[in-house]
């Protein structure tokens, strides 16, 4: 069986193993509660996931230097403060808003599916969220990684090879030994160009009950599944 | 209090947190048993530890091109073998071999301690040891990092300042936020000059019975302790 081989599994955290969507919301009306200040901050979430991979583009084309996530997070989160036209925030109001991010609440199924898998595999990260934040994240929601690698690591965000690439060598691996396991077609896509054996979860609700994309496994991925204790029944974990 | 504001702990690993020189003798003498060979593998042992800052050194002064310890180890490992007069290994013999350093014990008191200090602080490795061996390191003894750092990640050898300085960027600190914990003098050194906090734990046989150095703190670094569980004591964890 071709999966024997797998000996690493790296995974795209945000909507493949966290619900962003819903856990920056809700900290966002705490927030504005807290504040006395109301928004639409469904929305407000929304653009502010939006503005995320327009604010990977200029580093990953070489325009800007490198930054990190919590950078670049930090630079939309001060775009939509005006747009919203929210005023009279501190530093250290933005500061707590833009660290949201590293407080995001896993999917039901992700710690029990990752607690089976990590006895048979080695389990890295391979996000574009900084090491700060994915450190913070797994303390929060119990995410046993052995690894927190990705993006930061490397100096270049997904879907460029060094990402994938990088990953493998670190762990001392082929990339035929990793899988990539991830709720966007795209990041499988890049995966497996470059020899990544991939894992599809479908997470119909990641953005919320008008989600356009990434309904389906649109290619004929290694596993395909809805969870991530799916993931662990397909490897035998 | 001025260690109030450490939010992470960084350690060195060899020496520190695991007992490498009675792991590599065990695993040498029951190899040399199951192939009928027969050398003085305690000396075998304390030689290829006496190689490694060698090893080094030419990555440090940028005579070499950056490589791994896995990659460094694998050359004074075949040095080694000649020397000893050692023959008819295969590769697989000596990656087998090699791999010992990925399969140390933890000294008795490491687990306990680390655990402990985990639910207080963020606990990353700062070792020369590449990621592969230090996440096989973690996932034979059960060592409870949050994040795998040092060398490798920062392609230069402590005591080389990016070592410090990338491990507490990567956490998103500052220095002075970081404390390192080590049973080496110079290590705590080199880190307290970039503006770390520091933890001395007392080693005496790292070495072996014969030890002749860091046999006591030899500055008035932040603690000094004999034990991982001494370290969490002095932090009230």
């Amino acid at each position: 069986m071709p999966l024997n081989d797998v000996k690493a599994l790296h995974f795209d955290v945000f909507g493949t193993v966290v619900d962003w969507r819903s856990s920056v919301v809700a900290e966002l009306a705490a927030f504005g509660e807290s504040k006395g200040i109301s928004a639409d901050w469904t929305q407000f979430a929304d653009d502010w996931r939006g503005l995320y991979q327009p604010s990977m583009d200029g580093v990953r084309r070489g325009d800007r230097e490198w930054r990190n996530l919590d950078t670049l997070h930090r630079e939309s989160l001060i775009t939509l403060i005006s747009r919203f036209k929210i005023t009279g925030l501190t530093e250290e109001d933005i500061d707590r808003l833009n660290t949201i991010w590293h407080r995001l609440n896993p999917w039901p199924d992700s710690v029990q599916g990752l607690i089976r898998l990590r006895k048979k595999y080695v389990l890295a990260t391979l996000s574009n969220g900084n090491v700060a934040l994915m450190v913070n994240l797994a303390r929060h929601g119990g995410l046993p990684w052995d690894a927190v690698l990705g993006a930061e690591i490397h100096r270049a965000y997904k879907p460029m090879p060094q990402c994938y690439l990088g990953n493998a060598q670190l762990l001392g691996l082929e990339p035929s030994q990793c899988m990539l396991v991830a709720a966007h077609n795209n990041d499988l896509a890049a995966a497996r160009t470059l020899g990544y054996r991939t894992a599809f979860i479908l997470r119909p609700t990641e953005y919320g009950p008008n989600q356009q994309k990434d309904l389906e496994a649109e290619s004929d991925w290694d596993i395909v599944t809805d969870s991530m204790t799916g993931v662990a029944d397909a490897l035998g974990c």
